[in-house]
């Protein structure tokens, strides 16, 4: 049907779109006295209407009231990234300052057409505007400069440790192929208040306007819906969607499948950068009444805090499982519920097999980088998967330090 | 009105009422090599129906079963705790352990009627039925020790640092008094697995039986149900309360605002003693639209890890806390919000008031034992308070470690 081929490039491996980072002084230079690049640009050669997904917390930040209150549905050549300021809970004040930058852009690039900010960083501080409108003067859109997809993956960075892009190839039958290039900003809230996750996407392929939302939204309900690094909704998570139809292929179904993979690449890669975790697990939970439940039950284990904490001490403790599934309030029955850590079963349809050979086996698996947690709730048939990682004390470490 | 007097005897103070424990073998020895108490019972003079409130998590432990199967409305005399061993997540097993545990203890004291067991402690393991059993043996329902309730408040710890009780005197206008006296055992899940909380309170007022539930379920709104270590709900979370009527009098206004005044103390008293806690925090929310409201934001705070690790490093972040509320969905828009730490506003509907001055005040307030985050959402009448605590290095050590 159709094959997909990792290529290079990242968010540039896209026909018609190009990114690059600069340093506008927001973040401190690097050990090596290096400016830290903090300002990164997605420029499109053509107009495109993006498809986009907001957060869902009440309090979203500034450039996301821009986008809603003023480009909602309008083709756009541009977007404006900041780090190390999310420019949220800042009022009014904060929206005016959206719109006297990307003014300031349109004065500086005549070319540019309803411009899109997108910040992260600490909430409740106001925009450093001028060092943001300064920067203007080094963004070279039409250079193509062959590492700019790294200094733009750079640039969006708050702490994250790595950078996190993929490029892909998707090789129809017919012939025809299509290109996706993304770029993403971690969850690590590691210096206080920073907002969580920005990912942009670009692609070639000609997705229908009416499909590509839809898409989207479902790609994401299994991406970055379903990981967790402390439960908290930052009040800037972003995702864009610009496709810009060069390639004129599209098959809906290979177009469905590569995006969920470049969206589920890119999820684990921020969970895996999360805050002082050393391993990613899925929750996988099977046998449930519905699809929310299924979804409820698996976001309860990820977001657990004992859970979490024995994940860190290795400790295959299926008992905080079976509370936590229980006081999650889903549909289920001990006589029905089946856990299991990898293929080690520890609870059998209310039979305890937990003896010390089980707990061993359950213990070495717990030492690998990632596994499975199974618990089939034995009730239905729906089933859905969330991705955690342990708690230890480089969390606490790393949320308890103060700003400054 | 009413007076509210402070008297001794914790749980004892009640006349018609006497706890106490002992040492069965559960627990391993102290250090000095004594035996550590880990068995209690409640005798009651009088048949007694209980008020009672149970986990709401649906894998609820083998005694909350035995007595919703075959104690609900039934008059008891006796209850029988043991820590340790949660006897939760063991099926028809775990039931039958109940059953069989009670029906030697009937068989021991012949004016045992309908006894109730209650237990905390690990979850999913199977009952050391015999050495409970074993345990009766030391039982002494007559005597009068004068120390036998901080035995019995002792004896239902599971890693509880210090014992839980209370015990006041109130005083009525009219002359006529009654006493109300209780312990509790800790939400600490300090080794893992281990149950929450469980709490018993006698009283020998007169409450009428048609309005005892409400109340009860009434002051466990402010109280249990308010605070949170880790947001987890145990297996095996209850509170008793024993009404025998002795005293003849009654006051519902006095009944009420007494039983309220026992119970946040004692919750407050498990939330000191949290996992490793360090401070506890009062997190007002105010101005909500409705009740459901206030207190749904109002525990997202408390639960918040990112919230949490902040007061561990005595961090007035308050950007965390505005977008903790804007996840928790509840109705509110930033211009109508108002955020403080005690009397320091740091935000003030819209505008942001957090200068160097304001920020080392708000830092000083975070250096107490305990202190209040009043967030006012401006849209409403509603309120409510719910407690919280830090989360540091010692929540993960103990939570980490290993169980054996």
């Amino acid at each position: 049907m159709f094959e997909i081929i990792p290529i290079k490039g990242g968010i540039n491996a896209v026909q018609g779109f190009y990114a690059d980072g600069v340093a506008a002084g927001l973040k401190a230079p690097l050990a090596n006295g290096e400016p830290s690049l903090d300002v990164a640009f997605l420029y499109s050669q053509d107009l495109v209407i993006p498809f986009v997904l907001f957060t869902q917390n009440r309090f979203e930040a500034a450039p996301i009231t821009h986008f809603k209150t003023y480009l909602a549905n309008k083709p756009t050549n541009f977007v404006l990234i900041n780090t190390k300021n999310a420019n949220a809970m800042t009022g009014k004040r904060g929206l005016q300052d959206v719109c006297e930058i990307l003014e300031a852009l349109k004065h500086t690039f005549s070319f540019v057409q309803n411009p899109i900010m997108s910040s992260t960083g600490v909430i409740g501080q106001y925009l450093p505007k001028e060092k943001i409108i300064a920067s203007f003067a080094h963004f070279k859109p039409f250079e193509r400069r062959e590492d700019a997809h790294l200094r733009a993956a750079n640039a969006i960075r708050t702490t994250d440790k790595f950078i996190k892009e993929i490029a892909i190839k998707v090789q129809l039958d017919s012939g025809e192929s299509f290109t996706i290039g993304a770029m993403a900003k971690g969850a690590g809230m590691i210096q206080p208040s920073l907002a969580t996750m920005l990912c942009f996407i670009t692609t070639d392929a000609q997705v229908p306007a009416e499909q590509g939302q839809a898409i989207l939204q479902e790609c994401a309900q299994a991406s970055f819906n379903a990981i967790s690094v402390d439960g908290d909704t930052s009040t800037n998570d972003s995702v864009f969607l610009f496709a810009n139809g060069r390639s004129k292929a599209y098959h809906a179904e290979a177009f469905k499948e590569a995006l969920s993979m470049v969206m589920h690449k890119l999820a684990l890669d921020i969970l895996r950068d999360g805050e002082g975790s050393s391993k990613v697990v899925a929750f996988e939970v099977r046998g449930a009444k519905d699809k929310a439940q299924a979804m409820r039950a698996a976001k309860a284990l990820s977001n657990s805090l004992l859970v979490k904490t024995a994940l860190f001490g290795g400790d295959p403790n299926w008992g905080r499982i079976a509370s936590t599934i229980g006081a999650s309030g889903v549909d289920s029955v001990q006589e029905q519920l089946c856990i299991a850590f990898d293929d080690v079963v520890v609870f059998d349809k209310g039979e305890i097999c937990f003896d010390e050979a089980q707990e061993a086996r359950a213990a070495d698996i717990m030492k690998k980088d990632s596994f499975k947690i199974t618990c089939d709730l034995g009730v239905g048939d729906a089933q859905y998967v969330a991705y955690g990682c342990d708690l230890g004390y480089e969390y606490v470490k790393i949320n308890a330090d103060y700003r400054s």
